[in-house]
């Protein structure tokens, strides 16, 4: 259930709600959006009546259930309003959300060592990017796979960061590592094949660094956002929700099929921002680009890339990532979509 | 198997060079590139060593082997260069293919009446619209729902096209209705439950019209293209296929996931022409726009787009159809990313 | 609507509701159960109140709405009672349906020559086959494989029939050649990539020999039943359903998804005999056996298997087929769990 | 890579073989079969030369190479035998295997209190299971859904295996429990939500309790072993794989598609126990004896039946639980298909 408040209701009228809201036993959340401020209501709603809500306060100006089983990730919770995640970087904030420009997140695959790491970042820096994506923990198919260089790899996205300004994101695979991860991280990934890691997603929403929640490869949308709910109802409410492709009849030509339809479908049933990543989201790096540029005339909020000084000699992924060349030249590439949908940074800001 | 020609050889060479492989058993088709001729090989080619074709002229620059099981429709067979399909219509030719501005084609998912049909065509035609969509014979999941008009339709699409100049594209469902479908659409569509109906393959691939070949719900982009390859095959050169959504796991807020990673990947096995549906592709109106955006980018040759001007009164698919209003100004929000990427038609030819 | 008549209702009286109902606008349909007489009824019913017609007869005992958008399909319209389908072949009418011993149909994918076709009926009908399955026209992903010898293989299949007194199955997959096929099978075939090709459906549904409809590739259980009701609607009321696997994310090992939990959903849906093939369902002979076996126990009603004289010769679906030795082993082996199940035909019955 | 020893071979022999494979780098493991002893080698064997190998003792019969990319899982790595997983309960010793008869897994999806645990064991147990299943920690798609007891309902289930002398199966979700339940349980299972966390199967790998491994619900075959492989490396080697119903298209009647053609496949790829639960294969108690059959003459070596006192209140998976009353007829049921197939306990075990 959510509560509207009237435009122009007193800061203490608000606290006075949500007090006697809390002595119902239920958990309010005030959310402030651009013209309104909003109180969600987590509980045992079911059996209120939103008429005797209404009656505590002259200034309420809506009482609204959630239709949704997903409470807290619904667009409803905010009355419509989309929030954005802003994390905190070397170089400024960074905004995630539909009301900013494009994000653009680049990486390789796995930190495979300081050189190859270091270079990387400069080089997608370079191009333009915000954040610098690369697994230290690696979740891979086979037990005989290269399974990242695990805490040590943790050091050298530091050392990248420190070179560069850009932010992190890197993936935490066990809730013992949590900690360590986020100290080390901008932003602490979730992976695909943990989407419904329910111990994880507890102990990614008790911290305090923004998660980005990857889609399980054959996650329904409600599952999805109903795994978002688990962070946000843990207390971290700076989710960004990451399309990676799904997995469909068809594998022969790409490794998954990018579900670019998440999209619309997501801005009309959350708040949270968007990530597509069309590296995972297609396997072939060939396919990479024109899947960037449909992203973003669909409205993404950020774009996960992957990039690799020599895709060949990858120790993971190596047929999905671009080389920095083909990187630079896919941003331009971007920009002119992202121009003509008014979602791209200005050029002075990309060269701070 | 292909034998590719050097530049400036003399057409008799050419023709004789395609008699003497006759002689060997081979179906030879001459195809006239930008740059080169190129003369595609279909038959026993298995057991053939190309040295000993390359023997038999001096003119001949290489003999290439053809990879795939879809041996007409790739793109090898046309050594690497993309086919147009040119469709005349009341209004002049009109060009499908990746060197071409995008083709809009709009219409009702079925003809409901003369007055609705040419309405409707006036509307999309003045939007922008060179094609109209409009079902005269429609598959429909049960059979106590509305079936089609039938071969009335038929008569009605013809008064909307002599009213607008707009060119017809209706779907068959039955071989025997092939020659009347045929006479009065400009473009014969073959649906996606019917994709690999091989004897209606057979028999549209043995009529002139140019075909639209939709992909089956579950189809793989191989059988897809094994689809085309029927129609080629029986021969008419002139296949677009249409992407239109498939059937994956989750169907809870969008009828089909529509899959528009076949631009790209289509694009390096094909050489024709690609349209996407983003109406049947997710089943929404209000998801329809952004899909529509994406597949521009992504470098859709066509659009089609259903149009309805009572989408709630429809008889078929109303949920999924926009209104004419909303189509015009998605048409205005397509312009904004086709003259981005250089895929838009001039004003002046809008006009016409 | 059904209306379910009284134990010991008179003749005339079902038939003056009839005629009452006729004047109402609908179309009865008078079902003989084993205790009691019911009256379908399919048109506009939304709207009708069945109190109402309840007091059109004393003998009326309830008077019911069919829930499904499958009318004539669901077990409903038969309040509960199972269908039979039954054939007659030269040695006499063959019974399916879940109050009778399984049914084994087996035979070639395709009908290669008379001496394989006649020699393949002989071996299949003294290991206790009924039916002799065998395909003229074959549905082939490329057009350049082979497509069956056609008409001419019908005169092949009715030499084995002569020969050995099994009843024929075979596929049609062209409304032209529905008349043609129907005289020479005992049963007509519909494959799965027609099971919404609704020209062909409506086309078997007007003619008088049994329909063996096998499910779409990725038809949900829905649409299944839906394009039964299209045959069933066109006035066959003899409809057999044939699950042949389905088309999930994972065809490494096996060509398809044999899905056998049909077997319970249907029982439940529908009144309908249920065949299982685990030959395409799988498409690898040595898994056909423990799927046959699994079926046999989870209910089926009859079983089609592939069986070919020389599997590694076969011009069409070799590695899916048993050789007749194995074949005579595999009845073996399902005699043991039919006969625990008892649904197995007496001996004395197969040495017919 | 596998060393088939001779019949006869001298222990001795045996060991010095494996000495001098571990001077080469490699990881031998002596696997002892009914007839044959065979060293099973891991490590880079890539380059080695069979031949090489061969010519360390005369009593090495043949050195082959294991193709799949799962090692220790694939049957190539114990030469073709089955493996057999034996759990030690209270009331002795338990065999899965395809030698053994058929193991009865049974219980309610979560414990909710002592009564009902001890109460439903009680039943199961008469009725014929060697295991209670129980969650004390559950997977649940909401936050706001009951999580399970936890820690407490370890307890209680130690209750039921006192009072009853069954086994135990729960389920760990974190790596940070898996020392707790390991010590509460007989057999640990890891979910089919954490089929592919890695850093779950790396520590319940390393320790000694049985593992049941559930497919992850759009998991390959491949995807499966593979993960299997992990806890196999890690040194744990009981591991019993569990179908439970795989993400399909049509999720309409039944949640999940049960895919019992897992059993052939396996069989044919690796070594390791099999287990069916139709449970949650269907989520619909009403599906669930029919697959049970079904699994049964298909070859299962376990089954697994959630089993409630009154499903109508069960606190999680109400509608796919069968009372004890169902279940005790189900077993009936189960026995004689199990007897027809000859894997089923003798009454006088069935007593003890």
């Amino acid at each position: 259930m959510i509560v509207v408040m009237k435009v122009g209701s007193p800061e203490a009228e608000i606290a006075r709600v949500s007090e006697e809201l809390i002595g119902w036993g239920l958990t309010p959340e005030k959310i402030v959006g651009q013209h309104k401020v909003v109180v969600g209501l987590v509980g045992e709603t079911a059996a209120l009546d939103p008429l005797q809500i209404q009656e505590i306060s002259p200034w309420i100006e809506q009482v609204l259930r959630v239709e949704q089983p997903f409470k807290r990730a619904s667009r409803e919770f905010r009355h419509g309003e989309a929030s954005e995640v802003i994390v905190s970087t070397p170089s400024g904030a960074v905004h995630f959300g539909e009301h900013h420009p494009v994000v653009l997140v680049a990486g390789p695959c796995s930190v495979e060592n300081e050189e190859m790491i270091v270079e990387t970042a400069r080089r997608v820096k370079a191009a333009g990017a915000q954040f610098l994506r690369g697994g230290a923990y690696k979740p891979r198919t086979s037990p005989y796979a290269f399974q990242g260089h695990g805490e040590s790899a943790l050091g050298l996205l530091a050392a990248a960061r420190e070179a560069t300004g850009l932010g992190i994101i890197t993936e935490v695979m066990d809730t013992a590592d949590v900690e360590k991860i986020a100290e080390a991280a901008d932003v602490v990934q979730v992976g695909a094949r943990n989407m419904q890691n329910f111990s994880l997603l507890k102990k990614v929403g008790a911290q305090e660094k923004p998660v980005l929640l990857k889609r399980g490869m054959s996650a329904t949308i409600e599952e999805w956002l109903m795994a978002a709910e688990y962070i946000l109802a843990a207390g971290n409410p700076n989710v960004i929700l990451c399309e990676r492709g799904i997995r469909t009849f068809d594998r022969q030509y790409a490794r998954n099929t990018l579900d670019l339809s998440v999209l619309p479908v997501l801005r009309s049933l959350t708040h949270l921002p968007i990530m597509i990543d069309p590296s995972h989201g297609t396997g072939r790096a060939e396919y990479v680009p024109t899947m960037a540029l449909a992203a973003i005339a669909a409205g993404a909020d950020s774009l996960m890339i992957e990039v690799h000084p020599n895709p060949a000699k990858a120790l993971s992924d190596g047929p999905q990532s671009l080389t920095p060349d083909r990187f630079d030249r896919l941003v331009q590439e971007m920009s002119v979509i992202g121009k003509a949908v008014k979602r791209w940074r200005e050029p002075a800001m990309a060269l701070v």
